[in-house]
């Protein structure tokens, strides 16, 4: 079938489940979207996981964040326990859960279930430096795709991006400013919490970081002003995109790593599902810029995976309606 | 505790987790909504039940819906089989589904797996006369405060209210109307997804409908303007809460069962929840009237419960989260 026919016996099928035309809204467009990445009338979600990339940032030594860089690992470790909120969301919805060290600046202990994928301990001050160089960046984007290839060789079809890094609102804000244009001010926002004045210096840090590289490829500007978990969830989504897997999108950071993917490959979008609409400042601008209608809208801002996961079961379910629903036929109910 | 103690506690549970202040947006809310209803710090979702309550319309006779009447008792079959889409979710989600004939105007086999509280085979027309007595719409209150009784004896302590009834938009736009004050204009809409000059005729007759009857009480008014499955659901939801259950409001027509309900005692509105905006047309002005910050917005039109099945894994998230996440000192993460 060509994408156009499969298209029409996709909407062919949903339109003849028993309700009235369209009135399962967005999961209809859920459910199309689904078949056509699946190339299937029926798409199912295999062995869901959660990617949760961690990395440390060098701005962070600038003071952009109310919480000290350690709570990086702090929050890994936390992970690893199994009590932060991704924890318990990826519980809930059996989404077995990854955590990757993309580059965090500690020793994690030797028996810690974590995936050991350091580029570096953390990213350069961009003050004063690229946060990464294009080799490391490249080595990043290559570990992230192969952990993808192994996930999804174990029967995995569906891949959240989360992430942990104490810094990384700066580095996606920069992201966000230099491949959509927009200025610095509306790209930037409160990160975990920052109050006026904080924000007022960390805008003015960026706009000085902002005009102090002049970068052309999308590597480039990755390597620049990026992070190493957002340039490992960046060559994760390309990979799974790739192998036609389906991917959740979650907050503000992992949104600013699929842009990335978008530049480099702009079929990538294909395979997105942008999960929820945040509260961090610049969210909601780049959703639109990436034409992203997005699930969920409940004022997160933790990031982790966590609006992904949450928005999770409602992909689950617009796989389940187009599968089990009946048509009015076998219904035998009336139709208009 | 007094409830401004029980809800400073349960903030302080809140607010210790570990994740940044008020990062997990409206499900903290949620959270504390649900402490508050079970008056614990560890709020518990259990054994959940939906309500299908169906009913046909005496105003249906009047060309109101795109659909046949006869789509009333044929759908309600469906569910019995397990092929709608609330049939479909409910099943997802582990909610156990229960089928009300409220008032269908058809008798359903004998060994159909319906709860039978028929009031009637349909309330009357009202452009002719009032849809119910009082005595009717009074029996059809209590039948519902019946049902949630007994399930509630059973261990169930959320309940969802869905509906199906061809024509039961009508009845609720007047009862919004009436209770609200807006004028039949911005309560009246597409309901199963009527046409333009449709539209009008129907907006056309609720006027006239609004302007023959003058009633004083809340019960003369739904019983005037409602529906048997309307009346059932509101008395449902008045026990619901009175037992101090979690209600989970469907759409435009369960949410014009609450307001109905909060019209006989305001207390009610403690209890309920919001589970999404709809496309139906009046739905997101009764919300804003009702001060509800509804969970989903996914443009869902469909009824049945669907939109508070699909809801309700974000309440149970709400619950494991204040349950099941470390706090700061728990996970020895440092805070702010």
């Amino acid at each position: 079938m060509t994408k156009e026919e499969l298209t029409h016996a996709l909407q062919h099928k949903i339109d003849n489940k028993t309700k009235p035309t369209g009135s399962l809204g967005q999961l209809e467009r859920i459910a199309l979207q689904l078949g056509l990445i699946q190339q299937t009338l029926s798409p199912q979600m295999e062995n869901p996981a959660m990617f949760v990339f961690a990395a440390d940032h060098g701005l962070a030594d600038e003071g952009i964040s109310p919480y000290p860089k350690e709570v990086t690992w702090q929050m890994a470790m936390n992970f690893m326990k199994g009590g932060a909120a991704i924890n318990v969301f990826c519980r809930q919805h059996d989404i077995q859960i990854k955590i990757v060290d993309a580059g965090v600046d500690f020793d994690f202990p030797e028996d810690s279930p974590v995936i050991r994928a350091k580029i570096a301990r953390g990213t350069r001050n961009m003050r004063h430096e690229p946060a990464m160089t294009t080799d490391e960046c490249q080595r990043a984007l290559e570990q992230g795709a192969q952990l993808v290839r192994e996930t999804s060789a174990n029967g995995c079809n569906v891949i959240g991006f989360g992430e942990m890094g104490i810094g990384n609102t700066s580095a996606s804000s920069l992201l966000m400013h230099k491949f959509t244009g927009y200025s610095i001010e509306v790209c930037t926002g409160r990160g975990a919490g920052l109050q006026d004045a904080a924000l007022d210096r960390k805008t003015r840090l960026l706009k000085e970081v902002a005009e102090k590289y002049t970068t052309e490829t999308p590597l480039e500007t990755l390597a620049t002003f990026g992070g190493l978990e957002i340039a490992m969830m960046c060559g994760g989504m390309l990979e799974a995109a790739n192998l036609g897997m389906v991917v959740l999108v979650d907050g503000f950071i992992a949104t600013a790593a699929a842009l990335t993917a978008c530049q480099f490959e702009p079929e990538v979008r294909d395979n997105l599902f942008f999960c929820h609409t945040s509260d961090e400042k610049g969210h909601r601008l780049m959703l639109s810029y990436m034409k992203a209608e997005p699930v969920l809208n409940l004022g997160l801002r933790l990031g982790e995976g966590t609006g992904a996961a949450l928005a999770y079961p409602l992909l689950v379910s617009a796989t389940k309606f187009i599968n089990e629903m009946a048509s009015f036929d076998e219904a035998g109910v009336s139709s208009k």
